[in-house]
């Protein structure tokens, strides 16, 4: 190829990009996202008050909107939306099925409306799902084929990954590993209507509430005050050697390892990646996890498997919406 | 295609056919499976007595070469030799990695040992991996592309097939459901290193260990010789409405449940087929694992899952066996 020709198609020079959007329980990011990795006018806003679908989709153009208003400035344009949500999608016809957080969704066809909307195509998938495309595209999972990201947020999620490519389930349910079971019998209730699910042992939410029912047998405890009760000043006074921040990611970290064992047993996988904001927590529970793991899994499996943080952080659904969005190559 | 030319090559009449074998850690179990599923020459003798891999060698290559001499008096000719095992096994090497029971098999090329000495390809897979495949081919999941086979024997093995194709993982180990943890704390001892294993509660070798310890509870039972302890004599009294058989399929039937219902929260599949022999107790612990299910599994994923018992009995591995060998299409 001539220099001639390869700068006319300079690839960094004009990029292909895909508007972001990750619609969570409490935060709507959205961005534009290069084939590089990089995000651009990245945004960050509370989830928009919303009582209708409709609601929803005229929140997320107007974000889309103001992306494509400073992309076009930029020199560039955009080809294709992806979003990513909490909640259960249909991959194929591009609709929730259900979000707990925003029930108004259930089968809503969201990419369509969108897509309408904007005149782009769109896609849409399951957050934690989008999670695990992100850390293998240019996380903690660069290069592997086989693995899990378990994300710890305000709920645990998952996405599975096998040879390459996400399992999505018949149902596009799979890797609802925040509702596999780690205590049977006299576990905690769980908002699924189990109990013992790991979600109530290892989500943020959890991390609050052990706290506050470890706080009697700490009565020296720094963390006495409820309104101080936040995963991360638990993780801070945990830093600081306070007991019953300990014990809270003591506990956490057993559970965290017992429903990593099951994983590792299913599955096994190469990697397990562990996402989302109580992974801040790490060294806290890092100890405990792994002695778990040791213990429970099949000892040729444990000795094989890498567990290690994510590393995109907050972005890893909106790199994994985007790395989907070129994957599929949409066409409107 | 004209008849006289459709006769000369009538797959019926000329059907290709593979040496099968099941070395399991009671009995091995031989035959020749044609393309049609149907198995010929089917023996089954207890495992031989052994000291060395070679002892096995030439019970294997002895048991081929019976089966060898009756096919080919009847007018057909073997084109390769498939072995199941009860352990772990490198698929790509055609090795044991670990077997149980026959600890000095462990790193041995059982498939090329096999290959030399009978001049023909060879391949080893596990038992209960091949039994999903004996499964979907002529059993229970017949048409189904994904599903997870749960094997209840002397112990409690897994084979998982998505998209139609055997889950293998990273090493050859995946669906090592029995090693999945459904009671972490307290939970009795295993083989494994772990405690509160499914194999532990849902094994054959299970069912009489749990009717021993109920023993105390039920002293009118006729199960109080220990003698007539075996899963069989204990399922025929729970039928009989002996109190004791019916505690003890009712906690197996719990157990059972639990790692279902996380089988089905992390893979979303189609199916689950319960193989080995203790599902011959399936109208004894049937309801007590669906509840648990119904109770566990995310009600999306629990109302679309179907829960059925294996139909190809011992067979499932041999005819998996030759299946595996006849879609790898093996040429020596």
């Amino acid at each position: 190829m001539s220099r001639t020709k390869t700068k006319s198609v300079e690839p960094d020079s004009y990029p292909r990009r895909i508007f972001v959007a990750d619609l969570g329980g409490t935060h709507l990011r959205c961005g534009v996202v290069d084939q590089a990795g990089k995000i651009h006018f990245h945004a960050k806003q509370h989830r928009p008050v919303a009582e209708s679908a409709q609601d929803i989709v005229d929140a997320l153009v107007a974000a889309a909107r103001a992306c494509d208003r400073q992309n076009t400035a930029a020199g560039y344009s955009i080809e294709a939306i992806s979003v990513v949500v909490a909640g259960t999608v249909n991959v194929a016809a591009g609709s929730i099925v259900k979000a707990p957080n925003l029930p108004f969704l259930s089968g809503f066809d969201l990419a369509g409306a969108l897509s309408r909307a904007l005149n782009l195509p769109a896609i849409l998938e399951n957050d934690a799902n989008a999670a695990a495309v992100g850390e293998m595209w240019l996380g903690a999972a660069r290069g592997r084929c086989t693995f899990v990201c378990v994300t710890l947020g305000t709920g645990v999620g998952g996405g599975i990954i096998l040879d390459g490519k996400l399992w999505h389930g018949v149902n596009d349910s799979a890797a609802e590993v925040g509702h596999m079971c780690v205590d049977p019998f006299g576990g905690v209730a769980c908002t699924c209507g189990s109990r013992g699910c790991l979600e109530v042992y290892a989500s943020a939410t959890a991390i609050v509430r052990m706290a506050r029912e470890a706080k009697p047998r700490h009565p020296s405890s720094r963390l006495q005050i409820d309104d101080e009760l936040t995963s991360e000043n638990i993780y801070q006074a945990g830093v600081e050697g306070d007991e019953l921040a300990l014990e809270v990611f003591r506990r956490m970290g057993v559970y965290l390892g017992i429903g990593l064992a099951n994983l590792i047993n299913i599955l096994n996988p190469e990697m397990l990646v562990i996402g989302g904001g109580v992974v801040n927590g790490w060294d806290l529970f890092e100890k405990h996890m792994k002695h778990e793991v040791v213990e429970r899994a099949f000892p040729l499996l444990a000795d094989l498997v890498t567990i290690v943080p994510a590393e995109c952080g907050d972005d890893a659904g909106l790199l994994g919406a985007a790395r989907l969005a070129f994957d599929r190559d949409l066409k409107n």
